[in-house]
């Protein structure tokens, strides 16, 4: 059937587009694959960055302060708040507490950072595939989102202290709408004027390790190419005319990735066994995840050579153009979420709601946010 | 918790907007009303009705050719075509394919007496409440709509002949999005330009047995106050400066519609009992069904005070306002529906989705229609 | 197609299966009606009853004694728990938490009536079809039911005090298996061996105001015919050999009850306007509710007549059976629930659910099953 | 919360309770891992493999005909039927037809071989968790499956020729119901005294691209630690004492296992582009995908180690331990599943639905088997 070719082409076209490139959307990946490449480990040039580390819970806001950072991080300058939790994975629902009181003060400072006042109206995107699980934390976080706005415009003596208007809407996607994300959203920005927009989205990461377990703030929008679903078009202030917070979490990883960093693992790993058998200290399992930071400096050539042969001599880019080419005429060239994705796209977008629910409203705490959004 | 009480009373406000009238959406009803109300039998003026029934498929157009007409119908001058099929409640799959036909056909016509041409551009919208089963027609029906607009605007050399541009959405009702579901389809249509807008919505019945055995479409668009979710405000061609075709299924009838159409049958039914009792001639049931229109003619004052009283004296209007301020204080005056509904709502929402395939596209037909929609 | 011929006659036979009497699962209701027959006013005998009611929330505990009570009541010797909480359709958070403490409560008083012990083995059942909004209450809340009994399986060591075994089950109906539910719970009863049987179902009820407002509590178990899909084998200590308490909600009610009930209720409030036009005193507003226990008792037959003629005559078995037998043929004798089902079932599913789960384990509260559930 | 210690605790040991193995429950896949252990080259004793294809459809036949032969393979003995069908994931619908004609063929081939007699009851069992999409295939299928047992218990006399007596339920998994599947299953065919079960289940597979594109056949049944969920106890002829058929696709792939495949996928690409170079022949794409089969022969172990150094000097068994030891401690160890996972399992469980109605009753063929299951 004709027709059915037609749209199977679109949809390559739509996910082939680009050529063959690291995918991450984590500003925090970007600046660690610039650190890496620094071979003197010097700070990358214009990114600032704070970090904070607090009972399972790193916090990190990095600037990319101008144009040299940008190239540096292959990210827009502005401003990049993540939140690392390699527990959430765990179902520990006091975690999760923490955490969203955790994000929800992060959020209040990033509006202020951003110059959004405490009445400012708000529109809240979810962006996304409902039909996809691992693209589906857009249209999750706005089902739970606590809708105000009609409020405001039906009985505005009625609305008692404490909120501000916020509606949401989650538009879909362009193979289930026929229509591009950004005309939609723009027509809706324009018929109801929100001060601020706020898009949720689903990221591809370089890492397994965070997926379903960062959440990334950002003030530069949503960029074409970007999201698990490869948006198209732009959703920032330039396109829109009122500025742009992106919410994103990531919740696929890519074939190509997985191999790569298992190989540079798997170099850290055996020059520290080789190291301990010398010493005679057994190695120690606790500090195993900063392989990944040793990796690059300490390993030489010589030992890449001798570990991984003619592979092992490739670049880091070579490397990965090696697996890709590898991976993609045999089909395994996929982009993968854990097993358990539904359930980790339900806490961590729990998460994500409650925390936006109680970041726009003063009137609303942690404690009472589900007799808010329940009742 | 005061956030509720004004979450509450917004709803009340909606709900009970309206005084009390007897709720239906349906033309066809409203032309049976106006010719009970007519005790000489003549035809409603300003009206004009043709009607066909094939093997349990009944089609009636009717046309409101003027202001006198509109008045006698309590609806906007325009086209209106139904479709009543009893027996769609009884789950025949060849019937439904029948209906499914019938409606492509008489869909089709539709179009063309309304003059919209055979590349002119679609945006189907679905109106409703998806978390709520009896309003959700219009959701289900636009996840089951074959979406093409995006395959025009990106490789129009790639569509083959006898598609059409079609777009979709499901844009929420107020208290999901907070935004006025008119805002959001005035937004789209402003950016993507249809020539066309079919509204798809979940109506109001008089009566139980055309609950989910009735379509309805109507070129007079959305008004306010109809649909099962009382829409607040009107898309129509004047609103959305396109034309708009609704296409409507009652889903749900007022529990003071079900008592009082209740005692006009028991009139008719007694009447005819004891007419039984005098000609020694059993009941014939085939015959039961049009009770309905013997009763309004046939029925004589004294014999509706015989039977019931004082209650079988008052007008049509007393009676119901009567039933209306009885079950109120009670909590009894609700909207109900079919146990059933979400049987029904999949399967006459099937029908419809089908339907609009194929009348849209000429290449579509009800043999291949599946294949273009899940493939 | 035969095929469905046969499926449609396996479906209308099991509907129609029993003659028409007035549904009601509810021995509250049954109580009611019991007492309305008795023209003298005197106490139904064998039955005994309390009542208590607070902020909203009416409790009764009604013990049929013997064999006398359950003639009178249509129901079988035992104890029926009955609350009754109008206002849990305002979708009242506040409301929902004291209901849900206060069913807690009570069901723990009546584990306790029904001699069940502390560390008693407990299966839950979720009678019902999932697939239909209206009798899907017992999914739903086995969904959200804390289950346990795997872990004193795997690792009793482990386990905490203030927990007992709790396993649950959704075991379809019929028309999903093709196997009788009591076939299949009584194969899980024979390889599991609880100590008792929970039985959650969906019921039929005489009153829309008692629809998704109301929870009963028996320990005679589920009986054929009860349920809103027409169970058609029973549930109980007989059959299972472990005892069984019924925990139900009423969602349906039929058309004929609706219009039955109105006319009552018209008698009664025609009967009090006329009062109130000799006393001049306004009608209370407040007080409209008892209007149905006056009835009965005050309303002469003389007044019957004028206000409803011949039909007001008629007995209340004539009235439904005239009633039932005007609606039949017209297909308009339906089961219908209110439009808002899918809110409806939700809220209390979740009153149900949080209720068993605290009065089951003594370490968790009201406060903390959430964390329970959702961790 | 101490609880959740306890319920992660539980999760934990049910995942970790197996030492690392490749994780395949593909009859296909161990016969081809045992051929490459076979460095001359020769056919697995006590295995006979069939083999066919057409037009992108691969069937093979494996027979384990003894205690040798299921050594070597690590599968018990027995028939196992295979059906590849790469293209599966590209929503081909023609395709998807034509893979459900050839499984009901495949089938009833199966059933015969097994003995099973044309009126044998049948009872389908979907195992799996329905709130894990990767999982969730079981449940998916039950869903699809014609369901007619009641009808030959309720009116044997009204059910036509060409019909047998199925039944199907889902009985959940340990974490939601408390109870091992086991049990509920034992006791369901205790009760119902099935001829023969049939269990669909979703697998791991060693492969990417073997992801939701094949499905087995075994008559072995459902054996401990097979299964995306890890089933615990065995679902076979000796424990529940009617034969078993079990029907798996694999939905998910270990990380382990990715790279492990693409480290020797790329030492053949490595291999054929050098040749290529000598030859100046340029790589032809269209044979790329026997790459896999290239590589254990034609791969000296002088060119592991040039390419791979060390590491491509490691056994295939110590290969996959080292990826497993540097994975796991990085939380890297996951089990994956495409992102497009809804869609897949829904494609391939039509495929599995509509193959089993066809295959299970005379009457039903594909061109008739949606009037049979949504009617």
């Amino acid at each position: 059937m004709k027709w059915e070719d037609g749209k199977r082409f679109a949809e390559k076209k739509e996910v082939h587009a680009a050529p063959f490139q690291v995918r991450t959307d984590l500003a925090r990946e970007a600046h660690d694959l610039a650190r890496e490449k620094r071979t003197d480990g010097s700070a990358v040039p214009g990114v600032r960055i704070e970090e904070d580390e607090d009972r399972g819970i790193r916090v990190s806001w990095i600037w990319v302060e101008n144009d040299e950072g940008s190239r540096e991080l292959g990210k827009k300058p502005g401003t990049y708040l993540t939140l690392e939790v390699p527990g959430l994975r765990s179902k520990d629902s006091k975690l999760q507490h923490r955490v969203a009181v955790r994000f929800a003060e992060e959020f209040g400072r990033f509006l202020k950072e951003t110059g959004v006042s405490d009445d400012a109206k708000v529109l809240i995107v979810g962006l996304g595939n409902w039909n996809v699980t691992a693209d589906a934390l857009g249209p999750f976080v706005v089902k739970h989102i606590m809708v105000t706005r009609h409020l405001f415009e039906l009985m505005p003596e009625q609305v008692e202290e404490g909120y501000r208007p916020v509606s949401a809407v989650s538009p879909g996607v362009l193979g289930i709408t026929g229509i591009e994300t950004s005309e939609i959203v723009h027509g809706i920005v324009e018929k109801t004027r929100p001060d601020l927009v706020i898009a949720i989205d689903s990221l591809a990461s370089r890492s397994l390790t965070r997926v379903n377990t960062t959440i990334q703030v950002a003030d530069s929008g949503i960029n074409p190419g970007s999201g698990v679903g490869n948006r198209r078009k732009a959703l920032t202030k330039e396109t829109l005319g009122v500025p742009v917070i992106a919410v994103g979490v990531p919740t696929v990883v890519d074939a190509v990735t997985i191999v790569h960093d298992t190989l540079n693992l798997a170099l850290a790993y055996l020059k520290r066994e080789m190291g301990k058998e010398k010493s005679g200290h057994p190695l120690d399992p606790v500090n195993l995840p900063d392989l990944r930071e040793l990796e690059e400096q300490e390993i030489t050539q010589e030992m890449r050579s001798r570990f991984l042969g003619l592979i092992g001599g490739l670049s880091p880019e070579e490397k990965r153009q090696l697996i890709h080419e590898v991976l993609t005429p045999l089909g395994q060239n996929l982009i993968v979420t854990p097993k358990e994705v539904d359930a980790f796209v339900a806490d961590i977008g729990k998460v994500v709601a409650d925390g936006l629910n109680c970041a726009l409203h003063e009137a609303v705490t942690i404690e009472n946010v589900s007799a808010h959004t329940a009742g």
